[in-house]
């Protein structure tokens, strides 16, 4: 049995927007209502994403704000903030809120703008950004999160002599899958040479190596497992896990096994009753191109070191034997931060329904979603799967 | 049968703090863990109320770092924020959780820094702090929250004939039940002409009607119903209702009923199957002397219009026929937002264990505590009785 349903999903082109926080999270969540058949008062709570509006555009209490603007003013809503996992862990709340029959109906949504449509630059964003960073003992070092990926996958290259150029194949093949994303920020052919070609941020990441700062807003609707049959198309939710670790970095056992992520998918693949071996695809958080490598070893995707070489070789695009990141990803889709988590699954729903165009994997039944936060601290592992 | 139990509660003094916002929550956690006699290692999940860490620190993705601090490094965590309801909230979804069987044993806490020890002065704070009013519609027209409080005030005024007299008793009675708790910011003996002798800050509110910004955290340590005769001490909670009103104020149709209060205390008495004639004292969201007169009506211990004579007639001290606020409220306590909400209920449980000392309400048995958020848009109302 399923632990919920999502039977509506949503998202804007994630890119630079002019709009304002509620009008650009209605742009998501209107469309997430209309594709599950739902009004407004069928929506019994609101589970919101948002990492940095504070900060950002001096923007709080936003759940009851947005609850307003898309007419659910009312209902019991709360804003969530993990950093760059923020609304995967509003999901895993409003899953389990379904599960333990205290809501039937609820909405789970993020929205970010990351771009200069703030007023800030990217040089203000950065040190925004590095508020996930430990602020004692990182942030006074000048470490932002390049540096944090940076760390890491220097230590993953050492330990498995993953390569530059096994890196590069990321970001290509996840612009190339963008470019079949109408939704994503950018996505064009590039190759390998054209990211090492690119000026270094953080050795060993170039300017190519990195996703962009976006601003967007995506929406799922969450129901009761008893209840999805009553909608068109639900996608069974059968597995949720969350792991953290310990921060700052320097108390970290290991770096490249980015432990939060292990616990969680060991968590989710129980609930779900599955192995790796059974996930057909995934959508994972390359903010860095060694991120996405990371994370296909976390999750049993490829062996240990393997991560790399399963790149270079091609085995992730849409038609090889392990797509991941269909959608581009954070690479080539884009970050806008909190709404990165609800934008993933919005991904999961549409290749799970065949509804993904000219980026549809073929014969998928099992996707799963794979969210960080801050430097590891917080993973979130979501399984999606075909309605049984 | 209770939806869980408090066992455990501890919390800083509120006042001006040097600590950092670790070394800050550690000093109300573990305190709590000792209180309620939990290590570390027994501790499942961590539920983290913090509303403006990342605006006045830079600090955010603050729960897997406070978890490390405190050596629960590796359990599930998020923050919560809601403006002012940020811990009350985080508060509903550990009792939520431990009641749906997820956890058996939860720490729930809040923390913030308010004061210039995070190096912003008094207007910049208060301009930060009005990022939980409306983006768009209010803090364009240089509204910040004297303001927001004082249209709710001046409404009831209007209604009721409530008096700047009335409003002023309130102050003094916090200031007299806050001279008994050795936690709180402020408590000293004033009179009435002491508050309306202090400078207007928004008509109808002076000086001294206004709660302090301070610096705090809070914590309590919930554990199912199932478990909680192993521990010294168990208060019940029987209820914990959340109400959300629509934003921005010009959309309410009403002002001082603060209709979010009222569907969160009905929320809340039925699940804790009582009504208002039940409750023996509360702990309200005082932050300006208005909000008190407000809550006291939104929840039925005063009928409407009746919050203003009672407050002047004495009703609402410790040996009252209804206390509010025996702790000195945010009034005298103090008000470090994060961790506000929580601290309401570390009143709670002393006040039902009967360890209140000089403060101590006589024969309680059943307490509630009402936390607000931004303009009323938020409200959690919680029911603590003295176990069954």
């Amino acid at each position: 049995m399923a632990r919920a349903s999502i039977v509506g999903a949503g998202m804007t082109k994630f890119g630079v927007h002019e709009a304002t926080l509620p009008e650009l999270f209605a742009e998501a969540a209107l469309p997430a209502m209309d594709d599950a058949g739902v009004e407004a008062g069928d929506i019994d709570a609101f589970y919101l994403g948002n990492a940095m509006g504070g900060q950002t555009e001096n923007d709080t209490h936003l759940a009851p704000t947005l609850a307003s603007h898309i007419g659910i003013a009312g209902v019991p809503c709360q804003r969530f903030e993990d950093a760059c996992a923020t609304s995967s862990n509003a999901f895993k709340h409003a899953v389990q809120d379904v599960e333990s029959g205290l809501h039937d109906v609820v909405i789970v949504g993020g929205v970010e703008r990351c771009t200069p449509e703030t007023g800030l630059g990217t040089g203000e964003m950065t040190r925004i950004f590095a508020s996930a960073s430990h602020r004692q003992y990182e942030q006074p070092t000048g470490l932002t999160f390049p540096g944090v990926f940076a760390l890491l996958t220097k230590r993953h290259m050492f330990e498995y002599g993953t390569t530059p150029e096994q890196l590069a194949a990321v970001a290509v093949k996840n612009h190339a899958h963008g470019a079949h994303n109408p939704r994503a920020h950018f996505g064009r052919d590039i190759d390998v040479s054209d990211v090492l070609d690119s000026p270094i941020i953080a050795d060993p990441f170039h300017l190519m190596d990195c996703c962009p700062f976006s601003d967007g807003a995506s929406a799922v609707i969450v129901v009761s497992d008893d209840i999805a049959d009553e909608f068109d198309a639900p996608v069974d939710v059968t597995g949720v896990g969350h792991g953290t670790d310990i921060i700052p970095l320097s108390d970290k056992p290991d770096f490249p096994s980015t432990m939060s992520a292990r616990r969680a998918a060991e968590q989710a693949y129980e609930q779900a009753d599955i192995t790796a071996a059974d996930v057909d695809f995934a959508e994972v958080h390359d903010c860095f191109t060694g991120a996405e490598v990371m994370a296909s070893e976390a999750l049993g995707l490829f062996e240990d070191g393997e991560g790399g070489p399963a790149a270079a070789e091609g085995r992730t695009y849409i038609d090889g034997d392990m797509p991941i990141n269909p959608s581009g990803g954070l690479k080539a889709k884009g970050h806008p931060i909190g709404a990165t988590g609800t934008a993933q699954l919005v991904e999961l729903v549409e290749q799970l329904r065949g509804d993904a165009g000219d980026r549809q994997i073929a014969d998928v039944e099992t996707g799963i979603a794979h969210n960080l936060g801050g430097d590891a601290g917080t993973t979130l592992v979501s399984v999606l799967e075909v309605r049984a």
